[in-house]
Parts: structure tokens; sequence; C-alpha cells
């Protein structure tokens, strides 16, 4: 079946908010096995949701809309659906009740302008909001449907998942579709993607290859008639992919690098301190956005000049030799690290950010030095060189080099 | 005149990637005094692509497309073009051998389907992109512009600021627009909106209020005949503004704040280090993020044990007293980051990140202590007690003292 997305606000078409809810929803239509059709991002306008909305119901058998359901006088999704079908707003005296329920409870009287989202048509039922003043609307009309949710994400995911998700589920035909991502780091999109070719040669889960900061995705899907049946073909796919990139595999679905470290540091009782330069500290924010961190991460160092490495113990004459930026320092980081903080592990970053160069290294040239009590290693990276991008990858080179360090143990 | 933005590429349908090329173009659009009517985001299907073209070209007088300009079969942006205007396409000699230049320059042979990308139509001219295989395409007919450009974001901002924004101005009537956006940090949204009313009743330049991660935007855009007029009317606005947020207003346009406290320290020849906790190296990852910024940035501490705390010199009953959240701690802990790494200014944050509560003080909890060598001072702060969130607010927090207490220098 096919779906229309219908993001709506004025403020979407100045550019000063991204809009985020068309891609949250157009990720979870794979789930309902729906086939979007286009997304259309309208300004509070009533010609032009009008049009939009006749647009969609056209193409679609679904029409997914958020915004404009507030209580002002630009708010007008559900003027434009009543003018789409034909029908007459009239205040739902339950929903009204409700309403003033909740200004109430809030202490506050219902200011009159909000009896507007108490308004339905006769093909409308109203999707219950508890996170806002706004209840969606779920119409039906000629066996089509027309959704509206809210424009704040909160109140509208909330809606999408325990409201709209299930009552979708049972209107659409029986299929399962299940939906697994494989997260790999260490070859390029395309070497993943051939590696990937017996897969894509299944159709069944279709197979999608995607370039993201910490690595290339693999994103399988599969239908079935039951579930079963899909967590089989997964199952197949899922093995066929780690026979061929068992090296290259990190994760899954929603696990994120720092948090797979964080697991893995916690269940073998390690701790973990890093020494890092170029990165200024993003390594240690990275391995903190974990709650709970604090029980492995012991803390780290921002050694941003040599003074600072070498008074934590990295060897002057290590530096003046190899220089600052070199195997050598990023070990003698990981080793200083490890014995400044009494961690059982030292991860330590040094290189070039940019734009200039340092010690007549390019921008981009990266090493990750890692360290136990007893020996180092070390990687070299290089990536394109701008600044923003330097930092991240090297983040992510360190925590891979941890996690497969970690992963061996 | 009116605008209409189409983002194409089937990627973009299904919530793998987010389209960040509309939402730049919507923001660059008010420069030209262009007003955007639709956002289509449309699959890399022929009809679809047609169809889109259509109603763009039928409700605007610019039509902004990007993606679908790559060799591949699904990329079909030129064809849908073509088709929309009844026009042939044929490959340009020039474009072609432009091509081969650029793949032998690169030391390889040009892959037959490339030959795509060297294929205009007669209404067409080939936009220049120095950084990749696809030129864009700058179509005019019966009065009407299509241009078309590259999905990869940073090919396509240089095409636009290079070559489609001059080409438009080129184009467009006599008419000036100006920007201008002025940064706040202190206040509510609803506070600096309030403060802005008089702004607001001039009408010209008009106003925008923006919540931003670090503060309130006031958006600021001025129509007029000429240039000297619209830098009149952003002026008055702008001195009207500043007249009743001048302790708020900390930057403007493209300024940020650790941009900002760079420039001041290597003013005023000061240096800087940093011991943080619950931001967790996000505080120096942030100063670092500015090129250059090894000029005055001496180097952080991510102090997350009490005990990395007291090694680095803050002393340990303070902690047992007060707590490691707690006014006090943080001012120990700037003094402890200047004198340890004997800089002019030490900033500290401690607080809780969350989402658990931490020696009894809720999530959201974070003090900022700035010391120089003879003082020190602290700020609390309560922010939503969401991690991410909390290290966010903090960080920005941070360096708004930082600002505040440099410019007063």
């Amino acid at each position: 079946m096919k779906a229309g997305i219908i993001s709506i606000g004025t403020e979407l078409l100045l550019g000063e908010v991204v809009d985020t809810n068309a891609s949250y929803i157009a990720s979870q239509l794979p789930l309902l096995g729906l086939d979007l059709q286009s997304v259309m991002v309208v300004p509070d306008r009533i010609r032009s949701l009008v049009e939009a909305f006749e647009q969609a119901w056209q193409r679609s058998d679904i029409v997914i809309a958020t915004g404009g359901l507030g209580p002002t006088q630009d708010d007008l999704t559900r003027e434009a659906i009543a003018q789409l079908l034909g029908e007459q707003m009239t205040v739902s005296t339950n929903l009204e009740s409700d309403l003033r329920a909740m200004f109430a409870a809030m202490g506050r009287n219902m200011p009159p302008t909000n009896i507007k989202q108490a308004a339905l048509i006769p093909s409308a039922q109203a999707i219950p909001n508890p996170r806002g003043t706004a209840p969606g609307w779920w119409v039906e009309k000629r066996a089509k449907i027309i959704v509206a949710m809210p424009g704040p994400p909160g109140e509208m995911q909330r809606m999408w998942e325990a409201e709209v998700m299930p009552r979708l589920r049972a209107k659409l035909p029986g299929e399962v579709v299940l939906l697994r991502t494989l997260k790999c780091f260490g070859l390029s999109e395309a070497e993943v993607g051939e590696k990937a070719g017996p897969v894509f040669a299944m159709g069944n889960p279709t197979i999608g290859v995607y370039a993201k900061p910490d690595g290339i995705h693999l994103r399988l899907i599969a239908r079935a008639s039951g579930q079963e049946k899909a967590a089989a073909l997964i199952l197949a796919a899922e093995n066929k992919l780690r026979s061929t990139l068992a090296d290259q595999i990190w994760g899954t679905d929603s696990d994120t690098l720092e948090s797979m470290v964080g697991k893995l540091l916690s269940a073998k009782h390690l701790t973990l301190a890093t020494m890092e330069s170029c990165t200024g500290g993003l390594l240690a924010s990275t391995i903190t956005d974990v709650p709970g961190s604090s029980a492995y991460f012991k803390g780290g160092f921002v050694a941003y000049t040599n003074e600072m490495k070498t008074s934590l113990g990295v060897n002057a004459r290590l530096i003046e030799r190899h220089g600052a930026v070199s195997r050598e320092a990023a070990e003698a980081m990981a080793q200083a690290a490890g014995r400044q903080l009494k961690a059982d592990i030292g991860l330590a970053v040094t290189g070039v950010g940019g734009p200039d160069p340092l010690e007549g290294k390019p921008p981009g040239l990266v090493y990750v030095g890692l360290a136990d009590r007893e020996n180092a290693r070390s990687v070299e990276g290089r990536y394109p060189p701008r600044r923003a991008d330097v930092k991240r990858r090297a983040v992510t080179q360190a925590l891979v080099i941890l996690h497969q360090e970690l992963a061996s143990r």
C-alpha cells in the first residue's frame, strides 16, 4: 500500500526548523510494509494545505500529516481535511470537557481559541494526546486513511507509537515486516556492498547499505506472512553477512560504539582512561555519553600541549625524536593515561585537526594508541582534512580499536 | 517571486538520510526576497519526478532541485526536466572533455555511465561543480527558472554560494534583502520576544525569535530598494534591540560562543584550562572546535572521579563537606585547572548528568566555576534532566560566563 507524508508549518519553510518528523515517520513505514510516495512540506495557508492533501490523497492509500493542530488562527490542518472531504467541523462535547479538564489540571482557564482543538468532522475520530492539548485525527473515508498528528516531535512520536502504529497494523494486510541493522567499520561502502552481494541476491530480506559517521550500516527488511517466517529470513541473511564481515561488524540495531564498549568494560571489570590531543575532549565526551559510564571511566586528559603530555609522563625525548603526532607518541600517551589514573586500559588520540599542518604532518593524519599495563599498540588513520570530520572519525576509530581489543579478551 | 524546492532521492524517503539540503536552501531564499511555496521530497522514479517538477513549475517562478544528478540509472533529474519541457538531451562535447579531464586527474578512466553527466537540453546551461563529477543545470524557459544541483551537501552548498546565488541575484528585481542574526543567552524565548516588542512593531525589518541550543536567536530581515537603505533599517532595529538586551546579546550572524571566546582570549593574550566532570570532555571539545585554539587553550581534565579531582589539587575535605556537585567544588576545580596548567583562567563544570541523582542531588543540577590567579566565582544552572541536554546546556552556560568575564576585562 502507498503512503504520503505532509509536514505542515511555515516555520519549516523558513529554514529555521529542520523537519525531523517526516524522516522519523519515513523510517517507520517499512515496518508496516508501506511504500512512501512523497513527502511534502507546506506552509500554514489553507489553499496550499488543501492542495497538498488533494495530491497526497490521490496518489496514496494512507496520508500522514504532522503539525497545524494548535489553537491559533494559522493552525489549519483540521480545516484543510474538512474541506478536502467536504465535511463540516463541529465541537465534540467529550473532547471539549477533556480539554477543559487538562487546563484545569494545570491550574489555568482554557483560552477561548483552544476550543478549535475539540473539533471533529463525521469521518474523524480523535486520537488521544496525553502530552499536549492537540488531539490527533484518525480519518477513514472511501477505503483511505488520513492521520493528522501534532507537530512537536515528543507528542508526535508518542502518538505514533502508542496509537497510530497499532491502528495501522490492525488495518493493514497480515504481513509482518522485520527490520535489522548491522553496523560495520573498516571497509568502504563499496567494499561492504560487494561482500553483501549474496544477500542482495536473496531479494527478501531487502538490503540497504548506508555510510554513517560510525561506519557502514547494513539494513535488512524482511516481509513474511508471520513473525517466525520473517525472523528466519532475517537470521539467514544475517548469518550470510556475518560469515563474510565477521571482523567488521561491531553491533546491531540501536547499539552505539560507546554503549558496546561500556558493556564490555563492565562485563570484564576493566577500567579506562584517555589522553587526547586533536580530538580535544570529544573522545572522553563520547565515552561519557553513556549513562553509568562513571563505573568504568576513570577520567581523561585533553593534552593539547607537549608540556602537558610530558608532565603526565610522556617521555620528552620520545616526542622530540618522533613528534607529538606519531605512533610512538600515541602509545606513550595511552600508557601514561592508564598509569596516571590507575586504569586497566589507556586509550589515546594524537593527530592534526587542521586546517594547518603540524610538525610538517598533513591535516587529517591521526594515530590512536591503546595500552594495558603490559603492552601498547597503535593504528594510523588518514581522514578528509576538515576539523570536525577529523575529530569525529578519530573518535570512531579509537572506539573501534578499543572494541576489538575488548571483544578479543 | 515564488520558489519551490524539490529534494530528490529514494534514500530520503527511507528515513535513513535526513534531507538537510531543503532547509539550507529554505534559509537562503529570504535573502533573495523569494517566497518559498513548498518543499517536495520525491523518490528516484521518473513518473514521480516529472509530476513533482510539473507541480512546482506551475506554482513557482523558480524551482530549485537537489539530487539525482549522479551517473547511475536511478539518477533521473535531467531526464525529468527534459520531459517536463519537451526537450531532447544531447551530450555536450565541452562537458564531456571536462569530465574526462577530471577523471584523468584522479588517475582513472571515466566509466561509460558517467557520460550522462555531460548531457544538456537546449534550455539548460551547465553549472560548474569543482567538488564532484556532476555539473548542475541552470534552465530558463517561459520566464521561469529551474536550478538542479547535486545532492551531496558539500557540493550543493558550494554551487549555491559561488554560482546559483549570484545568478539569481542578477535575475531578480532590484530589491535588496539583508539579514542579521543577534544571539542572546540568559532569558527565555518569551522574555526575549517581549523585549523585542518595539522591533516587531517596525514591520521592516521583520523579526523572528528562535530557541537554539546556544540561546535565543533574533533574526532580522530588511528589504529595501538599495543596499544602504536596507543596512539603515537593520541598524535601527539592531540599536533598539541592543538597548534592551545589552547584557544578553553575545554575538551576531555566524559567531559561535567558542569562536567569540577564542577571539577575546587571543586579543587579551590570556590562556585557558578546563576541568569538567558531568560534561565529560564536551567543554574542552567545544573550545577546541575553533581552528587555532591551541594558541590559548592549555589543556583540560575530565575529572570523573573525586580521586582524580583531589590528585589535581582540589581539597578533599572541601569535597567531603560540600559534595563534588557544589559551588565550592566548581570554584576549586577551576582554580586547580588553572594552577596545574599554568593558565590565566580556569573554567570548570560539575553537575549531575543523570539519569540517576548523585550525592542526593537531582539530574540537571550543574555548577560552573571560573577562576583567575586571584579570584573564583560560580554559577548554578538547572536544566531538563536529559543527559545529552544537560551536557550541551552546561557547556553553553560555561562559555557564556567565560565570555562575560572576558568582555568585561
